[in-house]
């Protein structure tokens, strides 16, 4: 039985049942053995949180910098056995994928939170010298992440950006182990503790459960002594997740479901119709489809070009090899998806069967409705098919494709393809406000699958694809804002504030807001 | 009856009952009639909040900038009727208070956030050159706003800092009346009506109902046309609105009770005992106590000055005149709070019974515990006694400070006096780190009862102060964050970008981030 991370050590968890993972490629059991610990493992990676978040908000953001590289480091010198790893629990591909993907953009993401760290600016410093008022970000506290299956390095608990984010924020992590991949993340929290150890960072800093009861991981998002936490996954233990949260008055930022809809205006085909169905067959079957981003929900107008388009979608699809799920629940939940679509009317192009590929797959499937059986029950049509599948929705006219926007639901992106010529300009003016209120993300002529980590990102959106519409999960620094409290201070003896407050700047290049303007200059 | 606003007209509510307000100052009942509101006039301004966030999405900052700025006008042109009104209705006097001081402030309030929407640089707009990727805040849909009883207008729903950050960030606002003052709720929307027509802002940008069912009111802020939702008042009631609005994902900004501990260290009450009572007694006594700021808590450490300093407290707290509360409801929830304290062991110093001035009234009270009495039931002795009354605690020692401050909930302001020479400065570092995150604001040796305007201010803090300790209530442009959604655009083609986004500064001197610098420049 595998050992937790509690306090700085690696120790039996207090249990009473076990799980393993499976190899979604071969369908076999691993045979590691993966404690469900119980409350008393929570409690005790409560207590050792709270004091390392009470020391950490005291040291410099330098040091914390450093635990963070130091950690990425670390991370690329076992980059072999964790990926191995990461591969035999999720079968996502070592290349292109894990290895040359997945974890530079993990190892970049702590590096950013590195940087912005040891930069100070993501605090937003603001001084007010006439009012004697200054106020900065700071630590929110103990922060729980709960990660999601489908990016076992990039959005891992202890490893992805919520974990970056958290940290270079000065919060301690206590994390929790997507039950698909326990073994990356506990070979990932090795080093992140020995990387906490040499930084000289609190014991608790760095704490891995691999499971709780239902029951102890609501307790733990409202317990006193949580100061926020991130969720990535499915909407129903989300939802349950948010419930206890908010009724604790603490903070959850949640990633839930997504269908990301995708819009194809008339122009667009008529001009690029082959090129935009190989980007979007190449978007929908990327992962086997298994990203938040995915283009779920592709809609279009009725005409000549749309069913020329469709038809060389459903070749793609057809011609595609099918990939591995991660998981056995994945495949059911992809199946059972698009029984509820089915029987809601839509039709079916191609797909909906079960195996095809290595090990938990399901074929690449396409279904069609038209606009208006979108529109008679948009909440159904809605449904999200995680994985290879989306629908495909033909409108009558871009009137139908309007009344349509205005019945969806938060997303995290949503894409509208025109003619680059401008004949799809004046529909765009129509379409594009509807959606923008909708969405967190709004594309032009690009598939929505590739989530930079920029500063400019929202990887977020409107519930019920987030909880708040306010907060990106991806780019740095502005993820870091999630899991901070503003605080103010207000006639604090000078040599008594923070210094990042203080008249001098800290680093010489602290960008902070003084009297209303932007600067990086000492105050006075 | 008086009629509501919707949908820019004056017209009959649908409605099933009414209710009044009272003189404070009398007992006497204020014979105009006001509608409680069914939920089919809910129904209507939710409809012509959509239609206007619509419309007010495309509008320039200048546009909205100019409403703000009419409607500080047309307030201070009817400033002795609306001051006369407010006077009625709260018993809180014209000068200095309603007259001098709060108008003035909420139409500061008011030119402040036209300045935000005129400048756009609260949008905090990013731009990521070589991603192609650009962010900023856009306004998050339709606010309803929920106005507490003891700031008829620099908190009132329709002329307060949530109504002004709400406009200013491009959002309409549907406005529900405080029960205690409906007149002058209703005087301001005349104006703020006549300055929408006067702009040229569309129909839905104000509306005003009085009063709803309970049932109603949660059903209003968990609408899926709502954006969110900023209110102040009581814990009851706000907590009820926080839970409909959390289970329909809909952002809600509480303000709720807080009592605002004092830490008084040793060295600060030998150097300057009488000073500090009379500037404590002030604060306390202030506007009969009736501010989410009022020093509530007061900590102390036993000693010779610490028993002089309570005499002295007493001593004014004796012979200051007793105000005039803002409701009967006011004077017997102060009543039932301090039975709470009395039943709990707190010992009575002076006051406790009802009336002493002029109508609705209490007399000033202090009550007193020690540390252990506090730490033995630290939940109960955290009851609110909103009004002008306060809870003394002697602790023992500074170590029993320190425990008593860990035991605090969250807090809007936490205040430490010290001496000025340095002497209380290593008690000072152990209490500040553990006051600083348990509030939002915190102050040396100053009362908490100014919230002055400015941007660095925070008036928030941890739940249950707030519901979320990442934003404040006042303080312009930051309070406008809270209103408004994170919109990234990623590949969007630059003539279709928000004009805040576009390459050309579209004033010459919004603040935006491009390329992780800070810069009022073009882009390129």
């Amino acid at each position: 039985m595998h050992q937790v991370l509690i306090n700085g050590e690696w120790r039996e968890a207090n249990h009473s049942s076990s799980f393993n993972a499976s190899n979604p490629a071969t369908c076999e059991i691993v045979p590691d053995d993966y404690p469900v610990s119980s409350w008393q493992d929570c409690d005790a990676a409560l207590t050792a949180a709270s004091t390392a978040a009470g020391i950490m908000a005291t040291l410099p953001g330098s040091q914390i910098a450093d635990f963070l590289e130091k950690y990425a480091e670390l991370l690329e010198q076992q980059a072999d056995e964790i990926v191995a790893l990461a591969n035999l629990e999720t079968a996502l591909p070592v290349s292109p994928r894990l290895a040359d993907i997945e974890l530079p953009r993990t190892t970049g993401q702590l590096r950013s939170g590195a940087e912005a760290a040891r930069d100070g600016s993501w605090t937003m410093a603001t001084i007010d010298t006439a009012a004697g008022i200054r106020s900065m970000y700071g630590p929110i506290g103990p922060v729980s992440v709960f990660g999601p299956n489908n990016f076992p390095l990039a959005f891992g608990s202890i490893s992805g950006g919520d974990f970056a984010a958290a940290v270079a924020a000065g919060n301690p992590v206590i994390a929790k182990a997507n039950s698909s991949h326990p073994g990356t993340t506990r070979l990932c929290a090795e080093q992140a503790q020995l990387a906490a150890d040499q930084a000289g960072m609190p014991a608790g800093t760095v704490q891995l459960l691999y499971r709780t009861s239902h029951e102890d991981g609501e307790r733990l998002v409202g317990d006193p002594r949580i100061g926020a936490t991130a969720y990535t996954g499915s909407r129903s233990a989300g939802l349950k997740l948010k419930a206890a949260a908010d009724a604790a008055g603490k903070p959850i930022y949640l990633e839930l479901s997504s269908v990301n809809p995708l819009v194809i205006l008339p122009g667009a085909l008529e001009q690029r119709r082959e090129e935009i169905a190989t980007e979007l067959a190449g978007s929908c079957l990327m992962g086997t489809g298994q990203f938040c981003t995915n283009p779920g929900l592709v809609i279009t107008v009725a005409g000549e070009a749309t069913s020329q388009f469709i038809e060389d979608l459903v070749s793609q699809f057809t011609a595609a090899p099918v990939g591995t799920l991660l998981s056995e629940g994945v495949q059911r939940s992809l199946g059972d998806s698009l029984a509820i679509l089915l029987e809601a009317g839509a039709q079916l192009l191609v797909g909906n069967s079960e195996g095809g590929g290595s090990g938990f797959s399901f074929a690449n499937t396409l279904v069609q409705v038209s606009g208006q059986q979108f529109i008679a029950d948009p909440e159904t049509m809605q449904t999200e098919a995680f994985g290879n599948a989306s629908l495909l929705v033909v409108a009558d006219n871009v009137d139908e494709v309007c009344t349509l926007v205005d019945h969806l639901e938060g997303n995290l992106t949503g894409c509208i393809y025109s003619h680059t010529e401008g004949q799809d300009d004046a529909d765009y003016d129509r379409v594009a406000p509807r959606l923008r209120s909708r969405v967190g993300r709004l594309l032009n002529d690009k598939m929505p699958t590739g989530v930079a980590v920029s500063p400019a990102m929202n990887h977020g959106g409107p519930y019920p694809a987030t909880g708040h519409p306010g907060f990106t999960a991806v780019g740095i620094p502005a993820s870091l804002l999630r899991l901070a409290m503003l605080q103010s201070y207000d006639n604090v003896r000078p040599h008594r504030l923070p210094a990042g407050l203080q008249d001098k700047n800290p680093t010489g290049n602290m960008w902070r807001n003084i009297d209303g303007d932007w600067s990086q200059a000492d105050v006075g």
